[in-house]
Formats: structure tokens, C-alpha cells, sequence
């Protein structure tokens, strides 16, 4: 990464560990040579106990493990983490924590929440969320302007491969992490596991995603105290529902000059003259991106 | 539906139930209104036991918990059903087989496959994998250039409100059974439901999607026995090797006149002048609709 680079941590396209090239044909029946995403099993335990094989990219599987953890609520904010083994032979992850836990019950029934479920429990994050109180903040359209072109220049494996979702942690107009993966989950999973560790707060943080604006993705965001979601997809009833209820400033549909601010708007200040913001260029359009967007 | 529609089912963007008008601001600042995706719990039965709780556009509830439970192998091809129940107030739906199920075991424990888990366990899948021989079967390039420009024209919540995932069953150039859903796995599992109710083959099928070619993705298509699955998205590297080991014909990257396909070529027969075929119009393009696309 360049020194002046705004990210701490951005997505690496060119470590041979993410994709891989493969032989195929054109709609010439001409050979093509075409890089894929690569995609891995990886099981998590939380102290001796398995919880979960999910299948990743790989790239940071102590993120991914302990985030995973947080966000299903098995793991919880105060916990001590005592340790976070990797095998990277096995395709092990061992989080462990200081408290005892046991989820044998919890694992026996899961609600499949929309959009790429994890197996949440529901009831148990919704009850989670109850004593969540969003902070106060402020997003400037020049802000969001400036970070959503940060991120669709930015080399990533999207651009490179296809076939993956991306999430950002940004902090005003300035992309922090940038994660993907090849379920959406998993890269919130992995912001949220690296906010842990870093011991950032969330209050004065924006998330953006590429995917879209569903319940689990607005519940994800609130789990980790940020109180903007932006995304260039679209939305779904129940997420909207839930953002107004939870106070989430939720913008969808993010690209060029454009975007929809369905629940949270009044920490939006109009500070960017439109006239000076660019329709997304071919160029850079992530989705006409040459080797093809994901939906 | 129109008298000259190839479709059997066909999506009905019009139904006010799967789609609800908000209001919010654009980037401007000015009121707007827009259409969402709505998104309903449903809680599937295999006989007394509860097996799942899925998020769903809630339009084919009954084809929904027969193909997931198909598609998990709860179901088996030669199960005879005795009934499936569905009540709208408790947004449940109960499938009914001759052969007593007991899946307490299997329900523990779960691997989270890539690209929008479902909670599959997978060892138990690849298993039942292991007697498919997929039939050999053809795909004239003309055929795909037709469907695909039938399914991009076709009306469909996707054009309408976004944040969906479309799955479509089809004979050569004919398109038969559309659906749609907030989680891909809900229309491909819909699809599912309805071929086995109906008793039709998918040996003579193509299957398309517009969502990643994830390994979930693979397998699900082989379990229906269809030997080609097309995209207009990516692939992933398990994906491709999966199709190559199950000889199944795998095509992404399908937009306007282009495709790339990674396994199975030999079933391909190039018999379209590729001189008249058309890249894809700003205006059939799905990605570039007026809502915006889902990633």
C-alpha cells in the first residue's frame, strides 16, 4: 500500500492466496484465461465448542471468527478474549474468552434471516439491540461523495475476479478497512472483528457496503455502535422498518450523484454542491466493471 | 399474464403484497417516494418438527418449504408427499411425507456455504451427489442469446424494487418458471418445489440466475438434475471445480453478445451469427435499472 494511502487495511488483489486463474471458453469457443475468487472452508470454535464451517476467502480468519462470534451475540461486548488460534493446516479457528460459554442449545435452532443468512437468532440480536442508543452524528454529502469514489477506485478483488462483496469502515470522508469476501457477511464479520481488537468505537465511524440494505446488514451495524449504513444496492421493506426503529441513518442506491436516504435523515448535511460531483464513469462503475459485477 | 407469454410463472411485479411504497429524501434533499422489497418471516415443518425460519418475499410459500427441504435432502426425490400446509396468520407452512423424518441431529450442526449461507451441511449434500450423472444435453448459443434477452425484458420486482434475486427455469430458448426472492436461495428453492410438484425432469433444462456461481449454487442445480447453469455474474474458484467434477456446464459473465464458461463446454453449439447479436441497451440492462441493482 502507497504511504498515502487512507486505508489501514485495503483489499489486496494481488496475493496469489485470493484468487486463482482458470482455463475456459468465449462466446467465440475461443480459450480464455479468467481469474476466480477463491473460496475456502474454515470452522470456528468458541473455546472447545464448534460452532460454525463457513466458507471464506481466508484472508483474515481471526476477524472473520471473532466477528462472527460477536455478531451472532455468543461472544459479547465486555468478554475478555484470552486467545484467537489460527491452523492454518486444519482450517481452524479457536476464539476463546475468559467466560465459560455454551451455545449447545442455541445451535439447535436457527432463524435463516434474508439475504445471504448466517443462521442468526433472531430473537436473541433483537433483544441485543434494546438498550442500543445510536449517537448523534453527522454525515456530509461531501463526505460521502469524496468515500463512495474512494471506494470504487480502489483495487480490490471485486474489480479483479468478481463473484464478492465488499465492506467499508470509514471514518468521514476517509475509507479506514476494506474487507471482502465471498459472502457479505463475512466481510461485515471481519470489520467487526477488527473493530474489536482495535478497540474502535463505531459512533464516529460510516459503514458501506456493497450489498443490499437488508434487516441482518442494518442489524449488523447497529450491533457495532455506527450510526450511518450506505450502500450502492438497494433496500428491503424490513430493513428500512428496522433502521427507523433503531435510528439508523440508512442510504441506499449510492452512485454518482445519486442517492436515497430512507430512514435517519436529518443527520445528512447538504454541503456539496451537485453541480461539481460526477455521474459514475464507465471507468469506474463497479458494476461494468470487465470481468462482471455480482448481484 | 399475456396469452403469448413462455412463461408458466412469471414474476407479478404488480402484486401490492411484495412491495411497499416509503418515503425518504434523494440527494437534494427533496421528499421522495419509492418502492421497497418486502420481506416476511416464514417458518417451515417437516411433519411435527420445525425445521427453519426463512425470509421471504412470501409469494410461493409452499413451493419454498418443499424445495428447501428438497434442496437440504430433508426431502428425497422418492418421498411421497401427503400434503403441504400453509397458514398465512402464523406464517407457517407444514410439509407432510409418508416416511417418518427425524432431523433433531442434523439440525445441530451446520456448515455456512459460501454466497449466502443456508445453514447446508454440506458433507451430507456432496453425498447424495455421488449417484448424479447429469444427462448429456446441448445449449445452442442462440437459445442463450434469446433467453437472456426474454428474462432482461421480462416485468419483474427486480426492475421494480430492487434488492431481489431472480432464478429462472428454462427449455432451450423458452423461459418456463421465474421467481424471485431477497434471498437467492429462496428462488432457486422455490423452483425446486415446483418441479417436483409438478414431476417435471430437469434433464432437458437450462437453469439461469442472476446471482453468483457459488459452489451452493452448483450443487443445488445438479440436485434438480439440470445440466447447465448460466449467470450473468461470476464465479467462484469451488464453484468452477465442483461443476467440472459433477459435469455440469457452467456459464457467467453472460451479458449482451459475451459469456465465459469455465466447465462443460462440449455441450455449447456455437450456431449464433454473433453479428446480430446486440450488447445489452442501457435500457434492458439490469444493472444500470432505474432502482439500481443488487450486489
Amino acid at each position: 500500500m502507497s504511504a498515502d494511502s487512507p486505508y489501514i487495511i485495503a483489499p489486496n488483489p494481488a496475493d496469489p492466496r485470493l484468487t486463482q486463474t482458470v482455463s475456459g471458453v468465449d462466446e467465440r469457443g475461443e480459450p480464455v484465461e479468467t481469474s476466480v475468487t477463491v473460496e475456502r472452508a474454515l470452522t470456528i470454535y468458541l473455546n472447545a465448542q464448534e460452532i460454525v464451517t463457513q466458507m471464506t476467502i481466508g484472508d483474515y480468519p481471526e476477524y472473520l471468527a471473532l466477528g462472527y462470534l460477536l455478531n451472532q451475540n455468543m461472544v459479547r461486548p465486555e468478554d475478555v478474549i484470552t486467545g484467537i488460534d489460527y491452523d492454518e493446516d486444519l482450517k481452524v479457528v479457536v476464539v476463546r474468552t475468559q467466560r465459560e460459554t455454551n451455545f449447545e442449545d442455541k445451535l439447535k435452532k436457527r432463524t435463516q434471516t434474508s439475504g445471504c443468512a448466517q443462521g442468526t437468532t433472531f430473537g436473541d440480536l433483537m433483544e441485543a439491540l434494546d438498550d442500543v442508543r445510536l449517537p448523534q452524528a453527522e454525515l456530509r454529502t461531501s463526505w460521502l461523495y469524496r468515500l463512495t469514489h474512494a471506494v470504487n477506485t480502489t483495487p480490490s478483488l471485486y474489480l479483479e475476479a468478481g463473484a464478492i462483496h465488499g465492506c467499508v469502515l470509514a471514518r468521514a470522508d476517509r475509507p479506514l478497512v476494506y474487507m471482502e469476501d465471498v459472502g457479505r457477511h463475512n466481510a461485515v464479520d471481519k470489520i467487526a472483528g477488527w473493530m474489536f481488537l482495535e478497540g474502535e468505537s463505531g459512533a464516529d465511524k460510516i459503514f458501506y457496503t456493497t450489498g443490499r440494505l437488508t434487516s441482518e446488514m442494518v442489524i449488523k451495524t447497529v450491533r457495532m455502535g455506527i450510526p450511518i449504513l450506505v450502500s450502492r444496492s438497494g433496500f428491503t421493506a424490513w430493513g428500512v422498518e428496522l433502521a427507523r426503529k433503531l435510528g439508523l441513518t440508512l442510504i441506499g442506491r449510492a452512485r454518482g450523484k445519486r442517492f436515497v436516504a430512507l430512514s435517519g435523515a436529518e443527520r445528512i448535511v447538504y454541503d456539496q454542491d451537485l453541480a461539481y460531483v460526477a455521474e459514475e464513469s464507465a471507468k469506474n462503475r463497479r458494476k461494468g466493471s470487465r470481468e462482471g459485477g455480482d448481484e
